[in-house]
């Protein structure tokens, strides 16, 4: 008998799993560990910057007001009193014309409110002391950084969630974080089912392919934030399939199985997930491809039964494992970011459910232009290499016209969506 | 004396360093380890996919001529002769009004010609031996993935220099390379100068900075694919700096030096570049920030004087540092990904040289709109957190307005460009 199953939206689909919440957790990592990291808390600016007013260049500190009469004309004369380095303070008052020398970084010292650049000033020789001549009016605050000018202590610099790119780096160092608060990466179990399957070291047999799906999840788990941990390719066996979704199901915060989740005769997903008692949230969904996946919730955590085909299961996983991975990440954009683009090809043979296709963004003249990255039938893989975005083409009775305006899920950007899935639509311009 | 430097055009400055090709070398890992790794061959289809004409759907194999006269009043009877699962061969031919149940992805039996989908199909019970009705036409090569159709054995399907991305990693599993040749990470030194540097996890203290350069460099070389080796940071002392200078060199492919690149009198890069011998390719770059960017050459090795600021010293990193080391990765676009976008704000103060505005991009109805991360001031972190890309702003006589196209370059693509620097301009639309 085949098992009648009533396919869902999309956008209703990604609800439904939205409604559970995977626990987030936070470890403590060094600062040289960070980087790709997600913030556990926000990062807050320790203290002030600058620290203490500073030189933005080399030069001379001086009292702005000394220059009152200065002119190419009239050159007034600066007695150099000190030097600073970079790292060292100057202790004593700077008195009337009097200068000091400063460099790049150095605190302005006491009396000083202005700094003239090296360049602009003309040191005198053969001087019992050292000393300059300065040709024009400075101000007070000319080429001073000021405490506090950039950023004041307290401030929020990075919100929580925030992925660590090298800037952030740059603000962790410099506001004293040698160690960093740092979302845990959320353990994801995967096996592969199929009696086809092959491992990737096998050489090819008659009926048999090899196993991609399982490498191609861990690295997109490895993409989104999480750590994979591979329960290997199980035949189409119900005893095994179970035993090791119950071992795996110990062991993980979240669990992946590729295949099985079809109405064949050898489909045991739908078995499994009945014998285990978990909630099955949806199993069929209106897209291609991946209209046969599968997302079941057992206590806290998430079971995804992804189709054993894999564009499907790149899709699905992109759709409904990543925002719940990322929101375990603290993350407040956990969706593929989702904004407008043309359509760069036509798509004449309409389609009831929505169609996810594997495609590349090309940038015309500051416009996002989206066409297949390959020939879209859902067995092939070739066209996942070049593929960094995907289209939403909305089922319908109609095709799509070269030109058109679509919304596409960007695949590599870096910053993510709230909620992507209102309103998807593709209209003429 | 105040050395006399005369900048060059960002363009002639980058020019000059892609003359240089630091040596690429291969080396050969897992599949697991290959996400996020540069291919050092191109990946070529070891077989054609499918690898033999398998089905798409569960079903049953049928020979398309014996649906001739169906038709839901003459549904036609086929006796089902055999099962076969994914993975599993049907050894027998099969004859005329025979059928054979095929599970997705397995093996088309010889003689059949068309698979008929289980919904399609009705199962007649209580029959001496199972049989199934079909009411309609079936053509010859209905509902059957060719061998070959999806990609022919011998196909370069991603070229040599590619970065690896899941979909990549799902060609290497399903053509068999359980070990991958992929580009050796090359080894990039990092030193950072300055006395008034403070380690992260010193208290501040007075006239001091703690060194954020070395941390974020350290997080630019792992984004572009390199391997970070810290030397540590030194204080402004020429002796020390020239011994872990000659140090770095002996181990690293590459040397970055943040600091001491300016004028000033602890400034000792120059006078360390003229004691090693080393072919300064230029010492001024006409941009903001990081002006005062030195490149040198010694033998196969580039030497990078980044200047202490931490804004051009991120800036100078992305324009100089990271297409010598992807090109080091077999990478052909190894500059960042240039493109068109639209200024969100008004720049209404010239500047002479070309300026490189940390920002952020926003798609607004698929345009893109470039509008700064933060204050642009070159001394400031807190906008280098939230920059995705960096504004080009030609340099000259006039400001810029919201809503003029200008050139941008993406920080975190994952394409890049090939010479994205010709004819950098910014125009009214």
């Amino acid at each position: 008998m085949v098992e009648k199953r009533k396919p869902i939206p999309v956008e209703e689909a990604i609800s439904r799993v939205m409604k559970y919440k995977t626990i987030a957790d936070k470890e403590v990592i060094t600062i040289e560990e960070s980087f790709g990291r997600f913030l556990a808390e926000d990062l807050i600016a320790s203290h002030d910057v600058p620290a203490f007013n500073r030189s933005p260049y080399d030069g001379f500190a001086i009292r702005a007001e000394d220059t009152k009469e200065a002119s190419a004309n009239h050159p007034v004369r600066f007695e150099v009193v000190g030097e600073i380095g970079a790292g060292y303070v100057f202790e004593e008052e700077v008195m009337p014309f009097q200068a000091v020398r400063i460099m790049t970084g150095a605190q302005i010292p006491q009396g000083c409110d202005a700094v003239v650049m090296l360049e602009l000033v003309k040191e005198l020789e053969g001087q019992e002391r050292p000393a300059i001549l300065i040709k024009r009016l400075f101000k007070k605050g000319d080429n001073i950084s000021y405490q506090g000018e950039d950023t004041e202590k307290g401030t929020v610099l990075v919100k929580k969630g925030t992925q660590i790119n090298p800037g952030i780096v740059a603000l962790l160092a410099t506001f004293g974080y040698s160690k960093v608060s740092v979302a845990k990466r959320p353990v994801i179990g995967v096996i592969a089912t199929g009696t086809e399957l092959l491992n990737v070291d096998e050489p090819l047999a008659p009926g048999k392919i090899r196993n991609s799906n399982a490498y191609m999840i861990m690295a997109q788990i490895d993409r989104a934030g999480g750590q994979a941990k591979y329960y290997g390719k199980l035949n189409d066996d119900f005893e095994a399939c179970l035993t090791a979704t119950k071992q795996a199901l110990s062991e993980v915060d979240m669990l992946i199985t590729t295949g099985g989740v079809s109405v064949g005769d050898y489909d045991y997903v739908p078995v499994i997930l009945k014998e285990l008692g978990a909630e099955v949230l949806f199993n069929k969904v209106a897209m291609r491809p991946g209209s046969v996946t599968t997302v079941a919730n057992l206590g806290e955590k998430m079971i995804y039964g992804l189709s054993g085909n894999p564009s499907a299961c790149y899709v699905g996983f992109e759709l409904f494992v990543r925002p719940v991975l990322r929101q375990a990440l603290f993350n407040n954009f956990p969706h593929l970011r989702k904004t407008k683009a043309t359509l760069g090809v036509d798509f004449t043979k309409p389609n009831p459910f929505m169609r996810l296709v594997r495609s590349r963004v090309d940038y015309v003249d500051g416009q996002l232009v989206a066409s297949p990255s390959g020939v879209d039938k859902s067995g092939i893989v070739s066209s996942l290499g070049g593929a960094d975005c995907l289209m939403l083409l909305p089922g319908g009775t109609r095709g799509y016209e070269k030109g058109m305006d679509i919304d596409i899920l960007l695949l590599e950007d870096t910053q993510g969506s709230e909620w992507p899935w209102s309103n998807i639509v593709a209209s003429y311009k």
